[in-house]
């Protein structure tokens, strides 16, 4: 079966940054299939990319190549990294964090750092683009079959990124946002685990902001009354806000980062 | 050849979603050929949905699997089904609605609410992100080549929104916006067997929330003289207006479901 | 290998018209491998959308077809035509001028007019959509293998769009701006080679819009200052206005067609 080649960047889809990666991985491994994962992560959010890098790739087959690419650092002395996780997918990209929540769902089985120039894009490289000239190759050698150990030097550690738990303080969970997505929907930190040892109050408030809102417990966003907020675990296994038609981070005026806090009424 | 899958949801591209269901098809099915059509129709709106699907799917060949989901039901009763059209295609998805304009358009074969859950995803499954965890898996077994007889349970008939026709009323035609492009082209629901037998008028009006607009006929965009809002069948056969290098919806301040009316000056 | 068809559009991603084309193509030739490259370039805008093909088409492999359609005037005489480059790729699209910067950076090789019905997709022409009844069918022709002499008359010239050169004045550089990406980063059409030829002042500023700008020069984003507005060549091969963390085009207030000046302080 010819390889598979996944892509998560923050370039848009305005500019010609996509087109030109796709480009160099092509020209080196004609074969690959590539499959568009994410483009719109929020330029610059390497935090907010970490988690949804880790969300997009959880579901693909092993094997899969994912080339991540959300790097402000670009020709800094971040170095340029592969890692292999104990799931036997591949990630190319930038060391500067975005792997964090990857390492933590999947597990580190190995990593190296891309210092061969040699299967790097033949002609010269760019200070700016390691998208096209570095991490796109690099991911296109190593679908076309090249020995991993030949694409760069072992290293036993990839940078991680600090991650605030939540936690149970007396009756209430505390916790903060960790990502908000299209339909409005606030995901949270708070996991299963976190809410099956908490003593869950029949009827429950979200503290945010200092205002405190009503929580409807629900499983599924058809349950929902209009209007209220809801809080159920989602697809991803984390808890989150939501409102059955409508946005609850426009409820909530929330944003990524913010705490929130759950308590009995 | 590899099997096509072409997908169809109002997921966004900023979120994990269409990253995730792409993940659950090309685990079960890691030869299916993944094609995008659209994940951007307006979320919820499984009215505007049902057009643009079957607009979207119109071309495709025979034998492609649609996933198609756009679906504020999830985890309510509506039932999870697939559809065989005439045309040889088949499209998975909710049982709300959103096949309407496909089953119009294509035909009814065969259809079957998808009620095994051992062709699901392998592991739990969520109560809010069937695309992932129902609709895509069957696509990808169906494409795998696993008996369609074996997937679910036969039914006789889908869930049809209700449709408004548009019609003749004495010198008038009466019709209705059903989508609005990104041109900001007003496609309307008066078709070409309508227009054909209305004796049209050479100088023509569109009365729209009140206001009368002057409306040139024209073949195509390029025809039409700067400004003057152009009446033309657009390339879906369908009624539209427009405007030469501008937006028609602009200038009507026109939203899907609003009436229009058509007569002469 | 199957062939590779990629896709360069102002269709926008909310509608049915990137799916239509796409349904066209895999309905004539079902083993082609479609690659998304841009359906979001500036509507109507030719000019910008000429930049914008060229670089993202810059690094595919030879043989890939390139469908581009940018197309304000379907349906006037404009000529669909088809394009081999020097470096063996093909562009079919409009003759608009939207080819101007290709054939500059890939040379031209031969063209023809898409003057044989026979090979549009087989029901009725629209007189709106040649991406889906023309140019895609076209490509997707070209692609199952039919010899180019079939699909259309050669013609030994297409339109080109007039382009303004970059040049220096005195201890001025003189430019315009040719692109602003997603980043926010203001791309002009300053060369290299002018760049080596010109006394680079240590200190300089940028002039645009009667304003003057201290300039940071640096090799890569990571180098700049917090809030100073960096001057790079960039990953394309062009000079650019950048800002580290931030978007040079807000700073300036930087519109496409603008003039820039570079001089010293």
């Amino acid at each position: 079966m010819d390889p598979l080649i996944a892509l998560f960047t923050d370039f848009g889809t305005r500019d010609a940054y996509v087109a030109q990666m796709k480009g160099a991985i092509l020209s080196i491994c004609p074969q690959a299939r590539l499959v568009d994962l994410n483009h719109e992560t929020g330029q610059f959010d390497v935090r907010g990319a970490a988690y949804l890098l880790a969300a997009s790739a959880a579901f693909l087959p092993a094997q899969t190549i994912v080339v991540a690419v959300v790097d402000p650092g670009v020709g800094s002395a971040r170095r340029p990294v592969m890692l292999q996780t104990a799931s036997a997918k591949w990630f190319v990209g930038p060391d500067n964090g975005l792997f964090t929540h990857v390492m933590d769902r999947e597990g580190f089985q190995r990593a190296a750092v891309l210092d061969r120039p040699a299967y790097y894009r033949a002609e010269e490289l760019s200070a700016t683009f390691h998208g096209r000239d570095i991490f796109g190759p690099i991911a296109a050698h190593l679908a076309a079959g090249v020995d991993p150990e030949h694409l760069g030097s072992a290293t036993a550690k990839l940078i991680t990124l600090p991650l605030t738990s939540p936690r149970q303080a007396g009756r209430a969970l505390l916790g903060e946002i960790l990502h908000i997505d299209h339909f409005g929907n606030v995901v949270t930190n708070v996991t299963p685990a976190l809410l099956d040892a908490w003593p869950k109050p029949p009827q429950a408030v979200c503290v945010h902001r200092g205002k405190t809102y009503a929580v409807q417990w629900v499983n599924t966003y058809a349950e929902g009354e209009p209007d209220a907020l809801l809080g159920l675990l989602n697809s991803d296994q984390f808890f989150e806000f939501a409102l059955a038609r409508g946005s609850a981070q426009a409820l909530l005026n929330a944003a990524v980062g913010n705490a929130i806090e759950l308590r009995p009424e």
